[in-house]
């Protein structure tokens, strides 16, 4: 670490530091969440995200065909849009590249981002394309939201109900596999592939939003708010009763994230987590663990809720979703094993993602 | 040129061929334009436009400071959305950086956007940051017009006459100062400050769109509608009866780009296009319009409307716009000279900007 600030360096602060630092640019009450809201007109908001992905860094030929590239880098988007509780509107593309890069290499990106796109409706509205000597790909996502629809990371509140709305680790097992394919010995082909699937076509959970909406109905939101009103302070009443973000980062980060902008602290339980069905007879629980909680990239939703609104949720989405915790008044977040045979832990960001580090 | 189509390369086609290329993927209605329009609410579009920006590419520490790359790269954004005739809702900014840049230089970049995007009260929505070898910033600018005054460049007809609202050139001439400083011995150091100033710190004209809505009142809306109908096939009838792009590839692109968008020709009047003074005594007239026509960056509108409305708009903007030109039935771009000293000239892109080129 440097001390002379004046010359400190990128690398020294890292990614969050540096984004902290830029934070006093942005007036505070737009972000903080997965993708920022600007209320357009009266009642409806406008969500935009955006993503930079460096070869080498967030893709690479080795792993990731250009058709799962480009896959990948939209269901990241469209993935933060649903996690906003938004409707994809569309997205732009900014393309630099060098010079030498095949055209049909670029094709195929287009070609494999397309194909995640046209399943959710959502057009590339534009773009650019600049000469670099590095291949970027820049991809700004905007949707659509009722303003009383929007679902934030700071509305979790003491009593709600933890939902996973799918099994995680899967996205981070299948890049072991992909990496080092002898890992998989004791998998069968089946197993192998829907692992590596997982990481290279994640699906962005839009599908949860008209489900959510669904469970919504004015008597369960009038519930759920009277509930909320009598149960903390730090949910407004008008606002919607579910916080959320996606797991992009990690189960883990995802909690301590709604946790620390709530101000709440959680209980996950680690035998309720959905984990891929493989990970049983295939990973030590620990492995397993570790994968779900700070693998990332499986891009399901973490929303909190309270418990009627949960059990509802779980039943319509069915197999994969599940209550794994729920939120407490301390400022902790707790790993805890219902059978005893680990002691409680305390999760940290610290295990998960930094870039730009030493 | 390479024949073999699976190994022809980016720089085999270049920046404009490959953008080509990739438009299959998107809606043809969406795109053609500065940038791209979405009706989000029934008379409300929403305007988003995208620009990648790539170190030693599109700014340098050489010629531009940290705090100009950052104003620079807003004001090019903002002038998209001018040039559409929307209002700006927000920014985001992607960053890719090196480990080793230097957290005040990014701090300066965002000094420089912040001070042009709160000159037009934009605020910066959201982004991210990255790790990358090269230092790559990647801006989305979002915003809103109503449905019924989208600006577009297909939209001029025969008999339009051709707006520019500020002098061309300047951006040009100071990067050259910037570049080869011994070019500027005639000129005294105010002159040699207002041109570099052009360069390094582009004017937006957001300001343009409260005088186009003003002078299109109810009635001189309607006159022009139907002088439009009279005139012309190509100008659905409830159109705005203003086609228009900005400058920011230089005003024959701009021209020939609103030409071709819109099935049309043009005469300009070389000796009409605004300058600036310090021209007049410094450089050739040849020179003057390479830079006026082709150097690209002055970020002004150029806008074709009918007489009438073009006369009310020049009144309005006072000193430094004015008509150069009209709308033809031809396909082409002339330019002429009134006082005969040139011979006529068709105008062509191949003389502007092509990146990639071999």
């Amino acid at each position: 670490m440097n001390s002379d600030l004046s010359s400190q360096q990128v690398k020294d602060i890292g990614e969050q530091g540096l984004l902290k630092r830029l934070q006093r640019f942005c007036p505070p009450e737009i972000i903080g969440d997965d993708a920022a809201v600007l209320e357009t007109v009266p009642g409806q908001s406008l969500v935009v995200t955006t993503d930079v992905l460096v070869d080498g860094v967030h893709f690479s030929n080795f792993t990731t065909s250009p058709e799962d590239a480009g896959w990948r880098s939209a269901a990241a988007n469209l993935s933060d849009l649903a996690a906003m509780g938004a409707s994809p509107l569309g997205i732009t593309i900014g393309l630099g590249l060098p010079g030498e890069v095949k055209v049909s290499w670029v094709e195929r990106l287009y070609q494999g981002m397309t194909e995640c796109l046209q399943k959710y409706k959502t057009p590339i509205v534009g773009g650019d394309v600049v000469r670099s000597p590095v291949t970027t790909l820049a991809i700004t996502a905007f949707g659509q939201v009722n303003s009383s629809q929007i679902i934030r990371r700071s509305a979790a509140v003491v009593g709600d109900a933890i939902v996973v709305t799918g099994v995680h680790g899967a996205s981070r097992a299948g890049l072991e596999l992909l990496l080092h394919p002898e890992l998989g010995e004791n998998l069968n082909n089946e197993e192998k592939t829907t692992l590596i699937r997982a990481h290279q076509r994640p699906q962005p959970r839009l599908d949860v939003l008209p489900i959510l909406w669904k469970i919504l109905t004015p008597n369960s939101f009038t519930n759920a708010i009277n509930q909320s009103c009598t149960d903390a302070i730090n949910r407004v009443c008008t606002q919607l009763p579910i916080a959320g973000m996606d797991s992009s980062d990690g189960l883990a980060d995802a909690i301590i994230q709604i946790c620390r902008a709530s101000g709440v602290g959680a209980v996950l339980e680690c035998r309720q987590i959905p984990l891929p069905k493989t990970f049983n007879h295939w990973l030590t629980q620990e492995q397993a663990l570790a994968y779900a909680l700070y693998g990332g990239e499986d891009f399901e939703l973490v929303l909190c809720l309270p418990q009627e609104l949960a059990l509802a949720l779980v039943q319509y989405l069915g197999e994969g979703a599940a209550i794994a915790g729920r939120i407490t008044a301390k400022s902790t977040v707790i790993l805890h094993d219902e059978q005893k045979k680990f002691p409680d832990q305390v999760l940290s960001l610290s295990q998960g993602f930094q870039h730009f580090g030493q």
